[in-house]
């Protein structure tokens, strides 16, 4: 079992780190336990997630992202099943963040292109709302840099950040991400307001 | 039917051409009638495509693109029926511009994403190796930006232009086209040389 396991420290600056790595045995049980910054004792395990049996629990996660169409170039209104069928694409490799057995955040991770562009991972993230601020996105985060650098990308890529989403360029800058694209007027806001969307961009090499 | 009858001047700055716009009545059947540069008695017609039949005159012009794997993030030894499924892909509406009844290029256009990035669209444009030079993929572009228009959508966006694609990248910026993100080593040619990727931006309004 390769097993990565990050205590994250409680300074202002979290881009400090100190990583231990554990023997590769198995790369289909990545696993990560990370110390959060509120709670030393409390421990989150992520691991790789599939539709049956997780799609009961990941279903609660990304719906009220879905919904409130901010963030997600996603239809508002679309269903379960649709939602669930695009999570858990073909191509993607789809993780939850577990805590106490409760699932705190999902995210997947694919081959941004085919072909020539294949070295390039992209990723989706989603916290669920009753864990945000706990730093869920950025142990999701981290642990799909090392996963990608185990797989063998060369870089990843975010297509789409809606530019009202602070929070999430902020985070992605903290993890070396840099704004390489800037789409004028790319996302249309719940409110029919008209914002740009960021391309960011990071070498794993 | 929406007919659109384009005759591009012979001068070098090919930006300019006169354009007349004809009642709309189908608009399924988007057709136009151009006048190429080297041959004024000569008229491309260009018209919606479906797998059946026109995939038998759509992969010869596929192919040999994806084989070359210098512009398309494709597996260079894509099947004709992948290929053929990726062309044709749901989202996809997809063009054939033909000149006494031979297949010169094809195109498709689609939304660049869905939700609250539905508004933009996205083209993938591909001249048949026997046609080059005869203005086909300018014809498909101008014919795409009215189609989009048509449509409604607001803007179009190339994710993924390989940076060494030069033909392609001056002529998507005489169309008004602008780098706006810039991938690094985004693209690894056949030659297993690391290239950039351009992503492109045009507004519509």
């Amino acid at each position: 079992m390769e097993a990565i396991r990050k205590s994250l420290t409680n300074a202002p600056n979290r881009r400090k780190y100190a990583r231990r790595d554990f023997p590769r045995e198995d790369q289909a049980a990545v696993e990560i336990d990370y110390l959060p910054r509120r709670c030393e004792s409390t421990v989150m395990h992520i691991h790789q997630a599939s539709p049956n049996p997780d799609s009961d629990s990941i279903w609660p996660i990304l719906e009220p992202t879905i919904r409130a169409g901010e963030t997600y170039t996603l239809p508002m209104d679309m269903s379960r099943a649709d939602a669930i069928a695009y999570w858990f694409a073909a191509q993607h490799e789809v993780f939850v963040v577990q805590e106490n057995k409760q699932t705190l955040g999902t995210y997947f991770i694919q081959p941004n292109h085919q072909g020539g562009g294949a070295h390039v991972a992209n990723c989706g993230y989603i916290t669920a709302p009753w864990a945000t601020g706990r730093g869920v996105a950025r142990a999701m985060c981290a642990h799909s840099l090392e996963h990608a650098r185990a797989r063998g990308f060369r870089a990843m890529q975010f297509n789409f950040v809606v530019s009202t989403n602070q929070r999430a360029v902020a985070l992605w800058q903290s993890f070396g991400f840099e704004i390489v694209g800037r789409l004028p007027s790319a996302f249309c806001l719940p409110t029919k307001e008209f914002v740009d969307a960021l391309v960011m961009y990071r070498s794993l090499m």
